[in-house]
């Protein structure tokens, strides 16, 4: 059978490419403006609060502008709120937070303000029935697929996917014990990503594939709700050997 | 967006509860035969040398008895060989480690050799080309999926996708550092191959969900790879908070 080694590569032959290569060197993203589609919900409050309590500067989008305001407020740590359209065009990079349903809808409208803009959609489409969750099998493959269809002018990423708002929200929680699987097909995109990741405290973003391997690292989900369904967990995933 | 935390049940509320639902108790597996189909393959004699040495009496099937023979006689540890009808028959549960290619054809001859056996396929329908692996989507939805509608008879679960056959060989390592989820639709079952994969020195059987989320569990390892490849790794998984 074919096992995650089949691919592993040989070593850069000299410092200078070892350098130049180093999968671990990620530029500094401390100056990056942060907007976060669906900022309102579990998952961007989560991430608002940690990305703002690292440093970051955080606006929380949503449909309503004063939910997301009194959102923003409520998180403190100078997140601001605002609607959609102008968390899109206020914010350097922009994490898509949204329900599945509605992810198409909503990213449509936004075309022109996400041009030329790092995307990071971290939407896993799920359904649910008595027996717990299930993957859903979006047309272009996966939701960031969709993303990347809906807004070919944006540098569309994934990431995000497997963090528990729970644990996120948790203030007597410090760090969160996990790592952050970034996809994409830009490399100075995924770098960035990555190191935003990482500014979660405890957290470490990884490289995890191009973006025609994101529906499997979208529906993992549905493994991690049975996780912690029978461990009585809010699970993580860690990468070892990296 | 939907996230891990949505399902995640309540704690079992008297002691007596908590005792018999507790899922970290799992069988005593040390009595059972194990045998591994593609046995010959890095992966099934990765497994053979790591279950022997747990001290589990261990069968590796090939088409070729002889083959099977001289593969096991390398290993040591007391491993049999045998040709894959008779591992198969000999064996009180039993590891799918084929090729894709073929899984389908080998386990459709074996229909009555596994009938009420515990079958555990770890087989990652993987495709690949200039841009590194993608995932195959069998017609059953996986392959763990397809080796359930070939043996109606058998107890079929999917487990040991992610493990690294160059780790699993490399006898200067003593301890495999990753969990290995079990999926499965029956509850004794999935507890047997937890045990069975918490014999692995340094690894942990944990659950991971029902047969209908076996592909995305499968197809990970395309990402595993991309892994491996950007960071010169072996890389496995840990499932942090349990």
């Amino acid at each position: 059978m074919t096992t995650p080694d089949e691919a592993a590569g040989t070593r850069p032959s000299t410092p200078a490419e070892a350098t130049r290569n180093d999968p671990h060197r990620l530029p500094d993203v401390s100056g990056l403006v942060v907007g976060i589609l669906g900022g309102t919900g579990p998952q961007g409050r989560g991430l608002a609060y940690r990305l703002a309590g690292a440093g970051q500067q955080v606006i929380i989008g949503s449909r309503d502008a004063a939910r997301a305001a009194s959102t923003a407020a409520a998180i403190g740590a100078d997140v601001r709120g605002a609607d959609n359209a102008t968390t899109a065009r206020e914010s350097d990079l922009v994490i898509v937070a949204t329900p599945w349903e509605g992810h198409a809808e909503l990213l449509a409208t936004l075309r022109a303000e996400l041009a030329g803009k790092i995307v990071v959609d971290c939407v896993n489409p799920l359904g649910f029935d008595k027996k717990g969750a299930y993957a859903l099998t979006p047309e272009e493959g996966s939701a960031a697929q969709q993303a990347a269809a809906l807004l070919p002018d944006s540098r569309v990423t994934a990431a995000f996917h497997h963090l528990s708002a729970v644990t996120l929200e948790d203030r007597q929680i410090e760090k969160i014990d996990t790592d952050i699987l970034v996809l994409g097909d830009e490399r100075a995109a995924t770098d960035t990503v990555q190191a935003l990741a990482s500014r979660l405290p405890g957290a470490r973003g990884l490289y995890g594939g191009r973006m025609r391997n994101a529906h499997q690292v979208e529906s993992l989900v549905a493994n991690l709700i049975s996780v912690n369904r029978r461990y009585k967990a809010h699970a993580g995933l860690r990468i070892t050997d990296v």
